[in-house]
């Protein structure tokens, strides 16, 4: 009886059914579960783990049975739609495995929600987080159900559906740019492994998308159906978020047409230690600031400036990354670090980073001339204050 | 005798034989001849004429016969260095027409010099101009010079030689990835028309590099050789020139090696009308601003934000493009225009220009954060003072 209730109560709540997850995350929103690591945990590894890598759902984790899973691709001209079980995706094509940061189009918000207050989850600087993703190429998937280099004048998107979805059937969808979609550079897997093992709940088990150097909203978790097709998405949040604007646009004027979807992100960067109002010890005489660095489109960081006085004066850090990225495939961020010693005749220290990628694009010095109502793409230089305790001789 | 007199003079002399000039050009330097057009005219055509598209010349411009022309394609392992004279570049290979905006590294250095003087000639803002060019693509000349796609594991670059040679015989020189250089979608040309004319003298007669997206220092002018290499171009100019450094970095302390040739350029913008100091008449209620805005590596140009107030403020300019262009391949500039309402209570405007690209980059807000010792890459908002006459009623 008392079972029963509980189920009858649990099937009224789509989330029942989501993942236990890791307690030390910061949670935005419990449902749908939206969460980032504590910021001084982010750097201290290069791959971040599974169990504290950001979520970002946007609906309830759909429960997939691996057995009965089916990816459906369809929308290539002259061809049948293929179906593939997950053994077939997994033993039909070549394995490859690519190591990419994934970014949320919200990361940072919370400094824009300062300016002037913004719609949407307010994150802090740690919706970002770095993985290394196993999958088959989506390239060697379309070509396997038909897609000839011929189409690419004709058709021009690939759209995602995804497996989760809302009260009214509505399934989470996005699309990215056939160029990118089939470019042998561009790494675009259907993956369905992360970090070596099978895909968590969270992160789009049995398979997601992995879109390398792309914004993570067009990164489908929990994949059904790829659809080629001559337009984007019409999901919502291709067409009506996921968008950037001009300070002066508000939701009274606002016309999502004339904005394109997001797709590549600027240069970014943040300070991960200090935290925001530390307080650092006089005795230590330097400070260390540690931090993550990354630019989308696969566009190498080359340079982290950081500052220890508000911006008036910069020393360069020292960048930790992976090996060497092959040109125009940089889809892993650099953690960086600089030690330096605390300035003498101040008690309070801004602390400022900003990164330079090697289109030598720069990030912008502050958050008011690219607050957006949406408050996506916030990447300002990003500043902490700290404070330094002059601690009398014992 | 005067005759030969002058001869001897102007023998000693090797920019004697130089091309004539259009008089409207401002001049920042003579031998090498270096100039730009003036800015309030550049926005005038979307095309710019070739006359006053800017000049960026690095040593004198070379004589070169048309039928005594050789191109030297070399490096490819196991082929024959391939020899074309121009009329086989001409007909072995498709005519391929591409309109792109070349920008010199130093343009805006003028604004980089006022923070604190740095090493370069003086650009104002007028460093960038837009032309169709036609020519062949360098991939069809590499295929046909022995290039296999293999190759690409060992061959990173290719390095082009100029026939513009300084007292000592050293030739200019540059080079680019090999990825950019045979990419289907790179639209690399070795061009022999501008504008749908041979190449003019200034501008690299009979064939010039055309590496859309890129640095105009890489687009090598008055070709005579190309080389495929493990190596960048050992030239002055990719080794210890045209890379970007923090503002920390001065000549002491400089070390070439720690930064990347620059290859792509950031989002840029500029305004070209009205001038800095320009008087505008209040009867006139309102000003028309004007400009143009580019981003390298193919990223289109998505929106303009004009300022009237120093940047507290925005409106949102209109875009004049050329066709939309494919995805990736936004090689032209776009012109853009705002005319709005002379603000009541003031009689000095700064107005303020910024562009976004479709990679959302935006350009920094100040100068001195992206101070750097060779002044290239000064992207930062730009900005133009005026005054507004209050004319009393007559
Ligand atoms: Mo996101
Ligand atoms: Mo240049």
């Amino acid at each position: 009886e008392d079972r029963r209730k509980q189920q009858t109560v649990k099937s009224s709540d789509p989330y029942s059914t989501d993942p236990v997850r890791h307690p030390a995350l910061h949670v935005n929103s419990l449902k749908p579960f939206n969460a980032e690591p504590p910021a001084e945990i982010l750097s201290d590894n290069y791959i971040t783990p599974s169990a504290i890598f950001f979520k970002r759902n946007h609906l309830p984790v759909p429960q997939v049975d691996p057995k009965a899973y089916q990816l459906h691709v369809e929308g290539l001209p002259g061809a049948e739609p293929l179906v593939l079980s997950l053994e077939e995706l997994k033993t039909r094509f070549p394995k490859h495995t690519v190591t990419a940061t994934l970014q949320c189009a919200g990361n940072r918000r919370s400094e824009m929600n300062k300016v002037k207050p913004v719609k949407g989850l307010n994150w802090g600087i740690a919706a970002i987080s770095n993985a290394t993703w196993s999958g088959a190429k989506l390239k060697d998937v379309l070509l396997a159900a038909g897609y000839r280099p011929e189409l690419a004048q004709q058709a021009c998107h690939v759209q995602f559906e995804g497996l989760d979805r809302d009260a009214t059937g509505t399934t989470y969808g996005a699309s990215i740019p056939l160029h990118k979609a089939v470019s042998d550079e561009g790494d675009v897997l259907l993956a369905y492994e992360m970090n070596g093992e099978d895909l968590p709940a969270d992160h789009g088990y049995p398979v997601r998308v992995v879109v390398p150097g792309t914004v993570g909203a067009r990164n489908v978790k929990w994949l059904g159906k790829i659809i080629v097709s001559e337009e984007e998405s019409s999901s919502h949040w291709q067409q009506n978020d996921y968008k950037g604007f001009s300070p002066a646009t508000d939701w009274d004027t606002v016309d999502f047409k004339s904005a394109p979807a997001i797709q590549e992100l600027p240069i970014q960067s943040a300070i991960t230690q200090p935290a925001e109002g530390a307080t650092l010890d006089r005795r230590a005489e330097e400070v260390t600031v540690k931090g993550y660095a990354w630019s989308g489109g696969g566009r190498e960081v080359v340079r982290v400036d950081v500052s220890l006085d508000g911006g008036q004066t910069w020393k360069v850090a020292q960048l930790q990354g992976g090996e060497k990225p092959q040109p125009g495939r940089a889809w892993a961020w650099k953690l960086w670090e600089l030690t330096a010693p605390l300035p003498p005749a101040t008690q309070e220290l801004e602390i400022v980073c900003k990164a330079v990628d090697n289109s030598y694009n720069m990030q912008p010095d502050t958050v008011a001339p690219i607050w957006n109502l949406r408050g996506v793409l916030s990447n300002a230089w990003h500043r902490v204050k700290v404070t330094i305790r002059e601690d009398e001789e014992e």
